[in-house]
């Protein structure tokens, strides 16, 4: 067990819950293989070995009166064959965590080169959350607490890659315009980011012309901070940790950022907020652009994570501070509770407001505060 | 090595390449077991026995610094845990022939009471020949003609049945209540069906307590019913071409319909708006709750029908007499300039406006007319 307070993500070791499973059916195979467990192994290992990927550990059956079951644990996560010689077919699964993907492919063309299927039908799952059979051309933004999906068709990928932290993706919707996705979650759209970035910038309006600092915590796509700098601050600082998103931001999103990350006074940081946040700073305002659902990257409790967030977001804070956040959709009603009562333990004068970001399909939850 | 020319099947013995497949993803599990790989061992093997599926071997392997993967070779074929503990998330597959399709899924409840996902999510996937995705607990609405879709998840199907025209189902969804699906088109939900409806009435408002007669086309489910009585009329008719809906409504959709198919001013008339509305009639004000995409049961283009409905519905409509109609998705922007059009041919005054409806996911356009 894993001590509590390790943070997975700063080593950049963390098994996200994603992966991607491809189930293939092979028909017409050669017989002789079929019902032969050892050189069904044989096969499996040198292909294993043959992707890169690691060979963990292997168990097989051979059933009475035909038929074999060989199933290799590797590191990547796990293959399974099932056979049934009598009628020339085998089951085959493999499972990768989704940085191994390609891998996946590789293996299942190794095994049919080896077994020689005359047909092989495949369906590809990526597995996690989401949890999607795969449809090439639609992405379905990541929302596992609510009753309902909503599923966006890619008419161009933009942008694909993983950085240390998360897979980062741009496409192309007709209704929506250029969508930033990442880890399938969505994070803005083109067509109605000023609806979102305004959402998060209100709360500090009547300091206009009166902010000497700001902080943005997150906020790499640059959206809030090129909303922020329409209020005159006298420098902005955008601390996310992940540099690659705010470079793809920089090549992509420029409908988006303009050219707020080239603005003199904004304030680029790479960082962990949460080392970040270390009671050295005194900010006027600060907008927190991060998820509130931190459960994939952290092994503590949820709440705890977020209470001692929201104390680290206070001490940086200047007294008389305003603090900007997003929640979560109306329906996750577990979030905005857990938000709410934490934001009354740390501050005051806190507000929540609705607002239908239409890229999202539902009402959004924002919240404001004041630290006295 | 079984020679060649044995054909198990006949002997009824046969492991034929069919079987069944569930992938399910465990949300917010409890943490205490996902990293603990003896534990996961005990649970597997305890629920393969108590689910009387046969054990035949396990290996597991925990990976560092976080992580358990469980495999069971079990007669019927296999079952694999994938756990990412830092994210309290199990993937779970449970690989099983046939015959023993349910005890698959009376394993993944075995597994879902042993480590308490808040949120379970499941693919079913027919195995071997054919090789299909079976998706039992969703349905997407149809929504062909805009860059995504919204899927919602059905808790419980209350209804599900075909009349002569359709397919109508009523499903329990959590955030929404009770849905209305007609043909997989979503029509009404339990939650938000009084901002559709009261959308619908709003043009008639202005003459509430001096509305002899009122039609409502289509309006099945009988909630713009319900919501136009409130304007004491003298009379409504509901004319709706499928009685069973009507009576799908007044059996699971009472908390939308009330008791408004009762209500002695309500005159129900089963029968196709487009040959009811002849030139005899007479209406104070008309609500169009019909499809503005009749494309799958007409056989003219879809302009010329509509064309030929709207000057039936201006036929049958008093002098100064309201028309209110739903349109369609704002990014439906064909459809939406086509109506705006059409109705401006016929009528005076024509307005639309936009409305968020929750559970379609978007905002609505309805409009309102009138008779000159």
């Amino acid at each position: 067990m894993v001590a509590a307070h390790i943070f997975i993500d700063r080593k950049g070791l963390a098994m996200k819950p994603t992966g991607n499973q491809i189930l293939a059916e092979f028909f017409d195979c050669s017989f002789n293989i079929l019902n032969d467990s050892e050189a069904l192994e044989k096969i499996l290992a040198e292909g294993i070995d043959a992707c890169h990927l690691g060979l963990v550990g292997m168990t097989s059956h051979c059933y009475d009166p035909i038929g074999v079951t060989s199933i290799a644990v590797i590191r990547e996560s796990h293959v399974a064959i099932h056979t049934y010689p009598e009628a020339r077919h085998a089951s085959v699964d493999v499972f990768t965590c989704s940085r191994g993907s390609h891998k996946s492919m590789d293996l299942l063309h190794y095994l049919e080169e080896k077994l020689m299927p005359a047909t092989t039908r495949i369906v590809e799952v990526s597995r996690g959350n989401p949890l999607e059979v795969a449809r090439t051309n639609w992405i379905t933004d990541d929302n596992s607490s609510a009753g309902f999906d909503v599923r966006y068709r890619i008419d161009a990928e933009l942008y694909s890659g993983s950085s240390r932290y998360q897979d980062i993706k741009v496409i192309e919707n007709q209704d929506f315009g250029r969508m930033l996705f990442l880890d399938n979650d969505l994070q803005i759209a083109e067509r109605d980011a000023h609806l979102y970035n305004e959402a998060m910038v209100n709360p500090l309006r009547e300091k206009q012309n009166a902010l000497s600092s700001v902080a943005i915590l997150g906020g790499g796509d640059g959206g809030v901070l090129y909303e922020v700098l329409k209020l005159n601050p006298g420098s902005v600082s955008v601390i996310d940790i992940d540099e690659e998103v705010i470079e793809v931001a920089k090549t992509y999103l420029r409908s988006i950022c303009y050219s707020a990350f080239e603005d003199k006074r904004t304030n680029v940081v790479i960082a962990d907020v949460f080392e970040y946040l270390d009671g050295s700073h005194s900010f006027e305002a600060m907008i927190y652009d991060l998820t509130m659902h931190p459960e994939s990257f952290i092994v503590m409790d949820r709440e705890a994570y977020l209470d001692q967030l929201f104390a680290k977001m206070k001490a940086d804070l200047k007294s008389q501070g305003c603090l900007s956040l997003q929640c979560a959709s109306e329906y996750d009603y577990r979030t905005i509770e857990l938000v709410e009562n934490l934001l009354r333990r740390h501050f005051s004068s806190v507000k929540l407001t609705k607002k239908f970001i239409p890229s999202y399909g539902s009402m959004w939850m924002f919240a404001s505060c004041i630290k006295i």
